[in-house]
């Protein structure tokens, strides 16, 4: 023990990192045995090498440079929804098609906690008050059972879509229990698969590794880019590989309206050969705090809207559209080829970005200070860090009223990204699918609510003279309409067309039913 | 007195209108003064044609039919301040020149009450908590001032503006005397014309006027198209005759950032030989809430968002853009020719529309009841009914980020168009004409702050990983630019080039400010 405890000492000396241990005689026993083995697990020569390259590139000025480096995505890596129309459905084909051969996995991002959100559990289990009171998780789940159910529909061979969950050490154990407690939400156990994020210390900007508390270092994952490492570590890229998976679909668990290994997205990717792409969404304000896709000295990369002046966000086309408008939604296509290069030759390469935080501290006398301003930095990778080693990288531009909402806050007075706004945006969207397909929903009056409901309350008249340029996701139509009915809004026309409801409308496997008013 | 009384009750016997002195004995002298006045001043036969066509109209199902009738605005009509750069100086001159020529008129749309903001007072009285406390009458006041001097700078002539402001019954003294007190805000007296909108009772659905007391009709402006009866009753085209206007810019009270009498909108429309012009934005997102100007059976018009179906509300073009995405922002050009021709000839040729709305009513026992749904209607006109008698109608099409922030409702929850959203679309705008002149801001570190700043703290860091595609309307810069100073970001660069600001900034006649944190 008491060697153990100096070759620690030693360790700890020669990495520059012996005030770890300042308050070592003050610990229990039990503290110090746990403090050992958490500093024993820890490689300081590699986090010192982390800091210093992390800090080195940090410290260059490279926003300066940024601006004149940038060049939009070519219209020919670019697909579209919305422009491309024609290609969509052979797309899709394409893209169900290697869904049907199980050939597809998808990979979910699930590593942060609710913190901003006021929770303390991972953001996946956040139940956003929609009627049926699913979590994320559950929403996602039920889109892989129903998407394995169309692609065997559609090609008659039974298939997978293996669902891999990338947690933290903070989030894997209540993550793997609520799977375990509500039976994988239908899906096979064997097609979840766990792993985990790794953690780095925070650290002062000396170099010097915080402690939180007398006994325990400030630890934070490495960043959503941890992915790549994690992959290696814990055999995921084996695990793939032996299922029989090609394409990854990757994506973040805060996105409601996520199109789970959408099979446009895939199919896209698949007929243009890409070893990687990107799926955005049209940034319209120069000023969204949204990061773009776009090319860096001949290389693409995501630049974070902090990194470009306004000049090169106004920047225009001549169409009239921003310049750099491929906002970025972490959504993410890679072939298991590409991914297997990133972890075994390119991730190693990258450097860790710097995110400077107020990180709570000891002080020396060992009291516990909640700076004021930023005291140290975490080191992060991010998962677009590895877009610049593609081959063939492309672009899929989708709708973000169809695509995009993301859970970030609790709701408050500026209410943005929050429970009720992606909540609204869900309903939004399954209202208009319940339209597409023939359906109407009528007030409590009988009459039929127009397709975009004014403000005021439903056939409060004519037109708002005062036209209000409101945001769509603020409906007030309630509908829900199970995953497990209705990937992407098909398959609704014999449930709705032609009848009328009344919200809230809610559509599951058991048919369409109007729920009273005060059950939700 | 008696047969007053009696020629009276027969006028409302002939007009089915009796019910409106049921209560009559009950009054006090005075009361039965008032009423008798109020009464002899309306034409009941006109107010129960009103009603008769206007429901009419409205009966009829024009929203089925609508769809198959509308037809874009031509890309030959539509003028564009992203598409068609390489035009906008000219533009600019041209309407410059009309200015300091005095032969344009701005005419302002300040009938209503703040009663969705929760004030009685008139929207344009309203302070959104600038650093300067500055109404929206103010801005607006100073915008036509500068502008006045920026027309004289260019073109050496002294120039004149005229204002001509439409309120209504009760909003016409407090918003006189708000002018009166602050001297006309620096403008000519002489040069701001006050005028009042029509007043028509509120109906229930048999045509009976509504009793809002035993005493007292429920009355309501006649909506904003109420504009051209006034300019013919009051004499309004006479005076702008006589001052020598030609040209009219006609706009909401509600738009923080509007562009008063723009000059790039109104030489636009000059060199197009428009006789009626509207001023757009882009709609991007099928189930926003704004009405568009299209075509429907050859004649321009505004469709209302709740008059289309959501097939049509989805379509595209080629280009990827809403097919109908003319978004109306109540921004308007006419001709004096035009308006002329329209208080003459057209305007009496329009029904009003009808708006469904809970009335508050005493009962045939008197007692005041409020009702829970819609039990009649207020019967309104809307400005742009008259698009469709234009011979020469074009389209200009602004960024809603420069232009376009209605002030709508109080500050809640759910914080659309509110004081805080229209004051952050304000700053937002000054914040990008501070930096696009060559000024920055730092924070209280001194570091500079990132033209989009992120969302936590200032300077806390890189990236947010989980891009977070938010309203840029929500940017926590401080900054403030009298109109005094600038009209539209022009003549900021002595003032702020290669300077650093800590933030609130505030520039106005005396130069550039920072006011101490507690001082906003």
């Amino acid at each position: 023990m008491e060697s153990t405890r100096s070759r620690l000492a030693q360790r700890l000396a020669e990495a520059g990192q012996s005030h770890l241990v300042q308050f070592w005689d003050e610990l229990t026993p039990e503290q110090q045995a746990e403090m050992t083995s958490d500093l024993e697990a820890m490689d300081f020569q590699e986090i010192n090498k982390f800091f210093g390259s992390a800090m080195e590139v940090s410290g260059s000025s490279k926003q300066e440079k940024m601006d004149t480096r940038m060049e939009p995505v070519p219209r020919e890596v670019l697909g579209s929804v919305t422009r491309d129309r024609d290609c969509l459905k052979v797309w899709e084909e394409e893209g169900l098609r290697c869904i049907s051969q199980s050939r597809v996995a998808v990979l979910l991002l699930a590593g942060g906690q609710g913190t901003r959100l006021g929770v303390s559990y991972p953001k996946g289990m956040y139940d956003v008050g929609l009627p049926s009171h699913k979590t994320l998780f559950q929403i996602q789940a039920e889109r892989i059972l129903r998407l394995q159910q169309l692609a065997e529909q559609s090609y008659g061979a039974k298939c997978c879509i293996p669902w891999y969950i990338m947690t933290s050490g903070r989030t894997m154990e209540s993550t793997k229990k609520l799977f375990s407690r509500h039976s994988y939400f239908g899906l096979c156990k064997d097609n979840v698969i766990f792993f985990q994020q790794g953690m780095l210390p925070a650290m002062d900007y000396n170099g010097k590794i915080i402690l939180e508390s007398k006994n325990k270092l400030a630890m934070a994952p490495d960043g959503n880019g941890g992915l790549y490492r994690a992959l290696g570590t814990q055999g995921i890229v084996e695990d793939m590989d032996r299922k029989g998976v090609k394409f990854i679909h990757v994506y973040c668990v805060d996105n409601i309206l996520v199109k789970v290994a959408d099979p446009a997205f895939v199919g896209f990717c698949v007929q243009k050969g890409a070893d990687c792409g990107a799926k955005v969404v049209e940034k319209t304000n120069p000023t969204e705090a949204v990061g773009v896709v776009c090319k860096v000295d001949g290389r693409y990369q995501v630049v974070e809207y902090s990194e470009i002046t306004l000049a090169t966000a106004e920047k225009r086309s001549a169409d009239g559209r921003l310049m750099f408008n491929a906002g970025n939604v972490a959504n993410h296509f890679f072939t298991l080829a590409f991914l297997r290069d990133v972890v075994q030759t390119f991730e190693p390469q990258l450097q860790h970005h710097v995110a400077q935080k107020k990180i709570p501290y000891v002080d020396t006398q060992g009291r516990l200070i909640k700076p004021d301003k930023p005291n140290g930095i975490k080191m992060e990778k991010f998962v677009f860090d590895i877009f610049q080693f593609a081959k063939t990288f492309v672009v899929y531009e989708v709708l973000r009223e169809d695509e995009f909402s993301a859970l970030k806050n609790a709701d408050s007075q500026d209410g943005k990204d929050t429970p009720t706004t992606v909540k609204h945006a869900l309903m939004s969207l399954h209202h208009r699918w319940v339209l597409n397909a023939g359906g109407h929903f009528i007030d409590e009056n009988g009459t039929r609510v127009p397709a975009i409901p004014r403000d005021g309350p439903a056939g409060s008249g004519t037109a708002d003279v005062n036209q209000n340029l409101k945001d769509g996701t603020d409906l007030p139509i309630k509908c829900e309409i199970s995953p497990l009915v209705s990937y992407g809004g098909e398959g609704l026309e014999e449930l709705v067309s032609g009848r009328e409801f009344r919200p809230t409308l809610v559509i599951d496997e058991s048919g369409a039913h109007e729920l009273v008013k005060n059950g939700v």
